[in-house]
């Protein structure tokens, strides 16, 4: 290895275990120079290496910058899902996924669950402990149906602080955004309609077209950029379609965020052709660069956006704790969350609301968002070293989950081979009404420890054992 | 006043107030002589008339006993719904019901939610906030989709206590009964079915078949016995219906219990017609007198039953933990419970799992029975004196409701009045799918203090004025 050489592997692998963040700025050539005892020129050469990978930027008179958008191998291609209403299936796989308890499975790397274990979560459980020590009768009886004002006015502000204007009566509070989606799915739709998704697409909601009889049109969706609007366009064209239904901000599994000027572009669509949209918006608070992106719902004139989200990808699953903003849809939606759950546990609400007034949820999120940012660089180079160079890989602006493209590689044979080794991986088949992404897999970024790297690694044996045959 | 009568009278207000219970001995003669100062011929005349009234009944050389099925004028009389299947209104009722927030109105003599005093909780609390205090990661995360294992085996021990035979792996948890319902509404049906229901029947069900877009059959009902049987043959024989969904057991809102053999005979016709039942067990817990009513479910040969229960009767409304044991159609509940909430929340289930094993389920039941048996006594007692002769009463074999007919008086004019002094009752319009029910009302048992009683009084006063116009 070259000196220079040497330099820029140093540089790369504290990139990738975090040392840096993006748009940190690097140490400067004199500093290099010092700490590997070298000349000028071969740090001039390693920062070159570096900027030419892409991982790095120079900033005349500045120095030398950890990118924002580091290349890392190639980005998985734009999906090419047939153009068709299609019968939801995967449901066997769904369960699979999401039926396994902690404990089955020694490293659930398919899992969609955020870090539990930050000390910032502590003041919310301390918050629910209390509320319950309090032996307040008034705590146990049915919420009203939208849900705690309390809870409502902070979720307000919170949107209006984002750039989505909301008042606390445009907002319900539901059991999780899962009951979200249910709800918009079932206000908007009866049996035999057809639904437009992104591709990949989160499988809670599609199942849920599934179960309710629906048919799902899977949309060509970009990897940086999200869901083709042209082949949207077309798709209404051609077919009646009664929603559009999407992960705009911190995708999953995709983790891409749609530039602003294609959500309002969406939004005119659906006004022309007069649809609705389900935007799934529970991971809209993880970007790990700030501003937070603006909602799809923001640029809604006429309220036919039904804004979906939960505190399950950002505080707790268990909370089962969601929300919904259903525009003109208010009343119906109102009538299925009462026959769905018929209210929400009162004191999860009350305990969010309080740990989002006193900053405790800005606070965590901060917390949360360093740890995937840091963890997506350490599991990427990680991946680069252990995979072929040919595999594709996203590139998350937010969230927490990273998607695997391994060219010719059944994932849902790999999963299997891998949980026999107590590892579990989300086989990108789920993702699909229809079976497509195969040869895709989604891993969670909550940990990048010792445990996480042997899997990899083990997953790199099994791809190459899979590839050869 | 005769001195018989005076006896009587004194002995009638102590059982109104509760201070005698159901199959309680009373004083014998010789002490109500030596109380009274009267003559043994008197105080067997004032037992005498308080048998023929129905109040106490004489057990040869044992005393007398407080009677178990006490008479208080009229029943309502079987309800004659119109026999096709209808859509389902009443909405906005339904709506102005359960939205009301506990500090909107004074007292919600309307509200269907149990007493949350009672000392026998407080272990239940002290349970919630010492998981959360735990600050253990592994509970907040989603739990598995059937529910907790602790949980599941608890309830099918409850349940083979009773006489219905479950296995753990037979019952799926939900948020609550309401979801169950849902779960089970939207497992068998599509848009347009038919489903039976009792009648007068929950409204939280009946909205649920509005949602989505199913007709109502609201079959005749007895408030002693249930649902007719025949009138449901001739409807099976009919119409196509998809399901029977009622609540057999301490009937909300009539309280009565279908006798065993209904029960049995409405799993033969079920049977021979091909339909499934959605059981309500819902009050189950709650008879007045033991042993536990046995539920239709445990008559069920080949799974066409859905049990259908919660803790939001039994416990507290705001855990928003039920289950459903869904019998043959357990594929289909478990994919709508995981697109309907995704999961259950963990801290509940296992807090709740806990209670009921170390003996605070049962030992609050006991608690909780009691209280509504005595308020019923207390309650039946101030309608006696302050209401005209000609109305009916129901009379409840378990559970916290009372229904109420005011012949010729319009109940929702009537809540109306009663709101303008803090007053909520729940009128019987919401208890039809068709709007009958209007000259009804249902009450709840769960206080009996001086301020109920002058809530009593003025209804009272309401109700003459109404009726005289």
């Amino acid at each position: 290895m070259k000196r220079y050489e040497r330099v820029a592997a140093a540089l790369q692998q504290r990139m990738d275990h975090g040392l840096y963040r993006t748009g940190d700025r690097l140490p400067s050539i004199r500093e290099l120079c010092a700490e590997f005892a070298v000349s000028v020129s071969t740090v001039q050469t390693a920062y070159a290496e570096l900027e030419s990978a892409g991982l790095v930027e120079a900033r005349p008179k500045s120095g030398y910058f950890m990118q924002a958008r580091r290349r890392h191998g190639l980005l998985p291609a734009p999906s090419r899902p047939a153009q068709r209403p299609l019968d939801v299936s995967q449901w066997d796989e769904v369960l699979a996924l999401v039926n396994q308890a902690e404990h089955e499975a020694g490293l659930r790397l398919g899992s969609g669950s955020p870090d539990l274990t930050a000390v910032t979560l502590k003041p919310l459980r301390r918050e629910l402990s209390a509320l319950y020590r309090r032996n307040e009768p008034a705590l146990d009886n049915y919420d009203t149906l939208a849900g705690s004002l309390a809870l409502r006015r902070q979720l307000a502000r919170l949107a209006g602080a984002a750039g989505t204007s909301l008042h606390e009566d445009d907002i319900v509070i539901t059991s999780g955004c899962q009951e979200s989606l249910s709800i918009a799915i079932r206000t908007l739709t009866t049996p035999g309609d057809v639904v437009a998704v992104d591709s990949p697409s989160f499988y809670g909601s599609m199942q849920t077209l599934k179960a309710h009889g629906l048919k799902a049109l899977e949309l060509p969706t970009d990897p940086r950029s999200g869901i083709s609007l042209q082949a949207l366009e077309l798709a209404l064209e051609q077919w009646p379609i009664k929603a559009i239904q999407l992960t705009a901000t911190n995708n999953n599994p995709l983790g891409f965020t749609m530039p602003d000027e294609r959500k309002q572009a969406l939004v005119r669509l659906a006004q022309r052709f007069d649809v609705a949209i389900i935007e799934d918006d529970v991971y809209g608070d993880l970007a790990y660069t700030g501003p937070r992106p603006r909602t799809i719902k923001s640029w809604d004139e006429d309220g036919r956006v039904l804004l979906c989200s939960g505190f399950s990808k950002t505080l707790m699953p268990s909370l089962r704790l969601g929300w919904i903003a259903p525009g003109r849809y208010r009343e119906q939606a109102l009538h299925m969350k009462f026959v769905s759950t018929g209210a929400t546990a009162t004191v999860p609400q009350l305990a969010v609301a309080r740990f989002i007034e006193r900053g405790g949820y800005e606070r965590h999120l901060r917390q949360a968002v360093r740890l995937y940012q840091r963890n997506l660089a350490v599991i990427l180079g990680w991946i680069q070293s252990l995979f072929p160079a040919d595999i594709a890989v996203s590139c998350p602006q937010g969230g927490f989950v990273l998607w695997v493209e391994l060219q010719g590689v059944d994932c849902v044979k790999l999963n299997a081979r891998l949980q026999r080794n107590g590892i579990q991986i989300a086989p990108g088949v789920v993702f699909s009404a229809s079976g497509k992404y195969r040869d895709c897999l989604r891993i969670n970024l909550v940990r990048a420890d010792a445990e996480v790297k042997a899997a990899l690694q083990r997953m790199a044996q099994e791809v190459d054992q899979l590839r050869s045959r």
